[in-house]
């Protein structure tokens, strides 16, 4: 089957800067050949920015920490995934209590997942993001324990994936995209790359 | 890793039946050991009955269909999924046609899905159900015709499936529960488990 995205992508190489293993299978729902390169930054940002400013300067900081390294034809994909609630933002748990902290604090309400993504080739830099809200129903401490210890969600903001356990059993609604929650928002992914490609 | 189900459900044998891998990989979310047994049901209903009502009596009739074959201490798993829009419902597309059709009807405005469970056990019948809606923003013919052609989407109501590339590119927003739309109600459902084994 002949991708629907190749034809405009002709020639250009697709890199997606991500370890995530999720964001690799999303990118792949695109029908997208790609190849992964990650590089470690600093992921650290100013108190002043708020929900999805931290997503999109992430996603930015991300893309550019590979200015200078990539090739005419090479656009790159970066991206960052924020967890917020009330006002605050959850980043990855450093250790179980963390962990568990973070899921109580997430029961029986609802809270923002917002996905930036970067593109960066020799078009520009173009960031761009999408916001979910996600509820929860009360969880148990004996489930937020179960997850905690059964599937250590330490890389993830927020301390749970959707797509997991917990996902399964407590999240009763959302309202937004689930590939946003999951950490590519491939709706508006698609759109941007099919405009990026079809100006050229 | 111990099953927080598997304790409650010591001794029993879940079956599920369903031939849809969809489903199939949803139920291992719950941690739980299965095993498939399907049969092939009639899958007419009344035209007196709406959206709800259809999914609710066809996951009824797929567990009545195995009245009498059951061991007990077996608990077994159907259900239905339909998807309504306009008052009308739209089941599986016959041909590239329909499917073409039901996709173009879909396109640029929200649906409903409705998937319904019937637990079938020596505790009784119990049937329960979830909606969601889901988004489709405008769909390019181009679009509609490659996800046809490409995913033959004909065991599928509604002619898609959420997980699918036209999900991916083409649902902007959901609200409700997304594996509602892929099949099962996950959290309805280890809710449901969860009751009737607790009441034993």
């Amino acid at each position: 089957m002949r991708s629907l995205l190749k034809k405009t992508l002709d020639g250009r190489k697709i890199i997606l800067a991500s370890k995530s293993p999720r964001r690799q299978e999303l990118l792949k729902m695109l029908e997208l050949d790609f190849e992964i390169r990650t590089k470690e930054t600093d992921e650290s940002y100013s108190e002043n920015l708020k929900g999805a400013e931290v997503a999109r300067y992430l996603a930015e900081k991300k893309a550019l920490a590979f200015q200078g390294e990539l090739n005419a034809d090479d656009l790159l994909i970066t991206s960052d995934t924020t967890v917020c609630v009330d006002d605050q933002i959850l980043n990855k748990p450093e250790n179980k209590e963390e962990a568990m902290k973070m899921l109580k604090q997430l029961s029986g309400r609802k809270h923002e997942v917002i996905t930036a993504c970067a593109l960066f080739s020799k078009e520009g830099l173009k960031v761009f993001h999408d916001s979910t809200e996600v509820h929860f129903r009360e969880l148990s401490l004996e489930e937020i324990e179960h997850y905690v210890d059964g599937y250590a969600p330490f890389d993830k903001a927020g301390a749970y994936g959707i797509q997991d356990f917990i996902g399964a059993i407590g999240v009763d609604r959302i309202h937004g995209s689930y590939y946003t929650v999951m950490g590519l928002p491939l709706h508006l992914l698609y759109k941007e790359l099919k405009n990026l490609l079809e100006k050229k």
